[in-house]
């Protein structure tokens, strides 16, 4: 049994949903894998960096009080003089990380598609300061996963990310269950938002409508535009490609279209031909054996395995040399799907310690 | 890097396949996991019990004439002699698994549904051995379970047997990708044979037809009746209640009907509608916590996660506490696919050793 010092860096609805799930698994956790844990460090843009190495209160937490400082003693203090010693007042990420004594750290700031930063300089500063780190954040992977990769080699640490992609074990499962095979090429439905803008669309509804759906479920980025032009999944198409097929793919490499140019009549006589228009990721290698990669409007067949995907649900067929196809589809996944991505890898960093 | 010291308890179709498999892989298996090997033991019901600790050559066991004796000088000698010393000359699986200083002992004979005999005695003796144990054989699941999961855990070894169900990856997933997660249902195709029966029937062909057309594609049991009757969907659905469910259930608890007693014109019907027959596995834990199971067969709505099998395709829907649907389908799965079953475990059996 071994008790971990867990640290959120960004504390939006996934870190909400995260405590919550960690509260209900925690009996679980503790029988099956010898797993406690407690929560040591916050830090939101808001809030600043509060870190106590006893403990933070999780009801305090969940209630946004700690943005009060309310949360525990030791955050009080912290809030209340900000040039203190460090243990008790961090000022930045590393004063944070040691503050807090952090064996986890969850990266789960939104993304920042186009640096990654500064969650690449946090990742590599908990890294390096001995913690093994989890992340829901694309930007990561995508402008420097050889280097955290590395990184954490060489530090003995674990650097994971089921979290990223699609709200399924993706990453995980070919780390673990598909070892030596090799992936030859991918293809997915990876935008939740697209899908059900093109399902409003079908139904006779207006763009505008179905922006405004995806808006009220909740599986829009903050900013639409980001879903709508492809840029999701295209940055999670890019992850996906440096990291299941080793390629060093860059973001700009991706041939990206979105979903505007699409015709409304056009969408609706698709579906109505069975044949509907869905904003699909596809990567192969070629005959060279570089990685070629695009983001675009597709239709898909009623045999396709894309075409399981409706709503908001997931989807991604792989072509492996072992096996001729193997799709993964998450039917409907919420915030609770993301956050078991982050406790899966949090349960798999920690497993081999207990 | 280490070398480890296979061996095979039959030797069929799966083992020449696994065979060409590890030669293929060998490379990778060394450059990314520091893991050697070589074949120091073959038993079959004709060759009998072949050992040789300096290692058999691969190319005399794939083209048969291991049973002639002549695939190394020791496998030659014990060949020639029966009355030799344990070391040369093995007459049973615990000498036979100690003349080959057995580190893995591949279980690939062909299953007894009744008692999974006497396969389950081999892998308990095999593990007694400290070998690790990776088996294609359902039998030691459904029958022994429990028994020859703790005493793997006893000895420090593994049991493994990702190639027995469905061709995919699925004991692995819930054991190293999907922590402290909880399975409420499943719902599966995992028979081919139907599939394809089926399939011959809608376009209007024989009961019979179907079976020949299975036969031909190399799917079907020895005994079609195995597959028609639902016997087969029901030892791979007794397996995954077993271990994923954490459920002893026995195979006669499982309610279960094949596809004989399916009208042509029903079956013919079905498919029209767009809600074709297929063979289905589902259990469930009902309000006691009890896992009740059933295979029949059932019509599949062209939305349905589990439309997506057609042909010799194999699929699975789970119902989680921490994603509503998570569905595994594999697309035309072969004997290559059902060796990297094997090969998989082996490598994550031994991974840690290198």
């Amino acid at each position: 049994m071994k008790t971990f010092n867990l640290c959120f860096l960004g504390f939006g609805n996934v870190g909400h949903a995260l405590v919550r799930l960690l509260g209900e698994k925690s009996a679980e956790m503790r029988e099956e894998y010898g797993i406690e844990w407690r929560i040591t460090g916050v830090a939101t843009r808001r809030a600043g960096w509060i870190a106590s190495a006893e403990g933070l209160a999780v009801e305090s937490l969940l209630s946004g009080e700690f943005a009060a400082g309310s949360s525990s003693s030791q955050s009080k203090s912290s809030e209340s003089s900000e040039s203190k010693s460090n243990e008790s007042s961090p000022t930045n990420v590393r004063e944070w990380l040691a503050a807090a004594r952090c064996d986890v750290m969850f990266e789960i700031t939104s993304l920042e598609p186009l640096t990654g930063q500064p969650a690449v300089e946090h990742v590599r500063a908990a890294l390096e300061s001995g913690a093994h780190v989890v992340t829901a954040n694309k930007g990561t992977i995508v402008h420097a996963y050889r280097e955290l990769r590395s990184l954490a080699l060489a530090r003995g640490r674990h650097f994971l990310f089921d979290a990223t992609v699609a709200d399924m074990p993706v990453f995980s499962l070919f780390r673990e269950c598909l070892p030596a095979a090799r992936l030859h090429a991918f293809r997915g439905i990876f935008n939740s938002t697209t899908g059900v803008i093109l399902e409003e669309m079908e139904r006779g509804r207006t763009f505008a409508d179905g922006v405004r759906r995806a808006q009220a479920l909740g599986v829009t980025e903050t900013d639409p535009a980001y879903d709508v032009d492809g840029w999701d999944a295209a940055v999670k198409t890019c992850a996906l490609v440096n990291v299941l097929m080793d390629a060093p793919l860059s973001l700009d490499q991706i041939e990206r279209e979105g979903i505007r140019g699409l015709d409304a009549e056009d969408v609706r006589a698709a579906r109505a031909a069975g044949r509907p228009y869905k904003l699909v990721s596809r990567a192969e290698r070629d005959a060279e054996g570089r990685v070629v990669a695009r983001v675009g409007a597709e239709q898909i067949a009623s045999d396709d395995p894309l075409a399981a995907a409706g709503g908001t649900s997931l989807v991604i067929n792989f072509e492996l040399d072992i096996l001729p196809g193997l799709t993964l589809t998450a039917h409907h996944p919420d915030l609770r799907s993301t956050a078991y991505g982050l406790l899966s890898d949090f349960i798999n960093a920690v497993r081999a310690e207990t």
